[in-house]
């Protein structure tokens, strides 16, 4: 088999073989292939597109590309979720321990955020003493006896998607729902879980822009989970204006524990809600949605989700204190407001602008080698729709240093728009992705 | 500038700039930017092509990226011509002395062939003593004593084509009009001549098999050429069968010296004409095509082609004798008939089955470490259309090694056909691209 041979068949439109597929895989993963040939590959698939069986494939191939979890020894079905990644995205840290104080074992293996903001693994790490890279066995056991752990991924997971990813992050290869469905599948696939639900976001601060290509991504995901035996089910949600009100790291773990509380509510604790409701049901811990609603809001309700994720953080060596007394995160000192130059209807807190100024800020990386600083970020105080008058406060900018603030401020304002008029309001969920088919809201 | 953005742009199918365009010509040439941004870039140009401006620019920067031919010490308009490639396609040693013999200076650098036989540098090496490797002074010294050089392409001509073209080999990125123009008119722009004549091949033993193709890579290099200032006219001829009878170097060599003697007529006899009739043309040699005919006609009629020749290759090194007597060429000594397995009409020679037999026999290389036999490969008794009895002597194989003599005979063998019914012959001459637009025969 020759690579050149499977570049033209992809090039002139064909299918390629599921031995085709595995082969540029195991070669480029194992170094044998040059990575011309495999961006040459990657971008004839972006024009050329892969079939749902190609997609399934690439997917099998990439996840069994290294290390796999065999999450066999936890009794019971363990449901994973995925966000494709979002602002003030924050729906783990609240829906995983509610679910797992419904009784369904979550087992979820995140990333490092490269983006606006960290991600769940560096929002974790803001919690004082907090550990995520436990070794397997311990995430094992940690979910055995809590019924839930959140940990990093571990070195050799999906060697292949590293690498891909790398390559296509610089060839201009990242926009595609075949690839995009490969990596994130092939990651959840040998993370192990028996059930996912995944988080398709839309809107600016997305990776897709529009809803239409939101559920196609979705479909294709939903697609390649069911081709390989997962109970797969995706949500796609509004990502035009910040999900949470907190952008940056431990700001957004305060949320999170206030919205377990009780204290806080809004559309992270909505979604939120509406992840926990789905993953019951795909774990098929309930008949319906409607059931699972019941049950994860009972648990957040009884105080049974603040419990868990006390359990959790204090099993991954943090200071569970913090869910009792959130001042014990290490949140900046220095806080300063941005007003509102005109009265008016807000008719834009566009996600995209807010996440870049968060990560000015210094919430977020450029490059892996970045350091995040998980004090800073950004508190809003105003949503879309919302009615604002000349000098009040829009948010508030947590920070450590005065480096880049005027850039920060400006990158913010461009993102806000007040209108004389309301704006037409956005939905929150656009609509469910399950094995039946799409359900548009 | 970043070359992702340059691939982006170009992916989603926009027009780059004359900047953008020398920034990825230069950095890749520099070495300066990655093989695997470069090979992405190429894939996207494949998919969303370019634009007569872009390759125009492109062609540029390539003629640009290292040393570059001044021909201006010569006198008058200098001519040059390339032939797209095929199989006995001989044509340059028969047009060359005879347009120098008409008064148009002839400039030509020319490559090693990679493919079923040498190129026009190897099939002059055949000739004893010939030195095709001369300086720049040497070759335009002799273009100014003789009319006439036809030299190798010095190491740092283009060193832009030889980098890209190395790296679309290997990527499925070489079949693109755009990326073949500026290969080819690159050097020739890098070697000086002020007219180019231009010979696209269709057919099987061609770069583009179809007709339509090979007009459109026509046109596209005919712009560039009037896009950059020179006066340049294409000709689109087939390549179905082989244009001359012979296939291997000195037997080509052979041919070549037997039309300029008035020895041989012939499909090579009749396109090297219609060229030299063009390079007159388009150098302003005459007012009419036909005029230029009139005059390529009376130089070879007169013998003054065949002595310009002898001229050239004494002053490139080489034992002139072999003008007049074509016995001193290196010829093998051992030939095999190979004779019709049935009686009809040939309505198949196919360029590209006997271009790959005559390699197989040792005419060609597979790989630029591969070494030539030049006195190797088939002469064709018969052409398309041609009847033939069985048993009769459709072409001699000339050998100095047994080694996939079978493989060759059985290689040759599939690409002739012999059918009941004489075929619909082909045109030897589809059309002319010129200034003025297309112009179909």
């Amino acid at each position: 088999m020759r690579m050149l041979d499977i570049i033209l068949k992809k090039r002139d439109g064909e299918e390629l073989t599921k031995d085709e597929i595995d082969f540029f895989v195991q070669e480029y993963v194992a170094g044998r292939m040059p990575d011309y040939q495999a961006s040459a590959l990657l971008m004839a698939i972006y024009f050329q597109g892969m079939t749902s069986r190609e997609t399934a494939d690439l997917t099998l191939a990439m996840a069994y590309s290294g290390e796999t979890v065999d999450l066999s020894p936890i009794p019971g079905i363990k449901v994973d979720k995925h966000s494709t990644g979002g602002v003030g995205d924050t729906t783990t840290l609240v829906v995983a321990p509610l679910v797992a104080a419904c009784g369904v074992p979550v087992a979820k293996m995140s990333g490092r955020g490269l983006g606006h903001t960290g991600g769940t693994i560096d929002k974790l790490e803001s919690i004082p003493g907090f550990n995520p890279f436990q070794s397997i066995e311990d995430f094992i056991r940690i979910v055995k006896e809590v019924g839930v752990a959140v940990v990093g991924q571990t070195e050799n997971l999906v060697p292949a998607d590293k690498k891909l990813y790398a390559l296509r992050d610089v060839t201009g290869t990242v926009e595609h729902k075949s690839l995009i469905a490969s990596s994130v599948m092939s990651k959840k696939i040998a993370a192990g879980a028996d059930a996912i639900v995944l988080d398709v976001k839309a809107g600016s601060g997305a990776f897709m822009e529009s809803v239409e290509e939101a559920f196609e991504l979705a479909q294709e995901m939903v697609s390649v989970g069911i081709r390989v035996g997962r109970s797969t089910t995706a949500v796609v949600t509004d990502m035009s204006q910040p999900l949470g009100m907190a952008i940056g790291n431990a700001l957004e773990v305060r949320e999170a524990i206030e919205i377990l509380k009780g204290e806080r509510t809004g559309a992270l604790k909505e979604v939120s809600l509406l992840l926990g409701a789905y993953m019951l049901y795909t774990a098929g811990r309930c008949q319906t949605v409607k059931q699972g609603r019941e049950m994860v809001e009972e648990a957040l309700d009884s105080g049974k989700g603040a419990q868990k994720l006390k359990e959790m953080i204090r099993a991954e060596g943090g200071d569970e204190r913090v869910v009792d007394n959130p001042s014990l995160l290490p949140v900046a000192e220095e806080v300063i407001a941005i007003k509102a130059q005109r009265g008016g209807y807000i008719s834009s807190m566009d996600a995209r602008s807010i996440g870049q100024a968060a990560r000015l800020l210094g919430a977020g990386r450029n490059t892996k080698e970045d350091k995040i600083d998980h004090r800073v970020g950004i508190v809003l105080h105003k949503r879309v729709g919302e009615r604002v008058e000349k000098g009040e406060t829009l948010a508030e900018f947590y920070l450590t240093k005065e480096e880049n603030l005027q850039e920060a401020i400006d990158t913010f304002s461009r993102g806000v728009i007040i209108d004389e008029q309301p704006p037409q309001t956005k939905p929150l969920v656009y609509g469910v992705v399950t094995r039946e088919g799409v359900e548009r809201w």
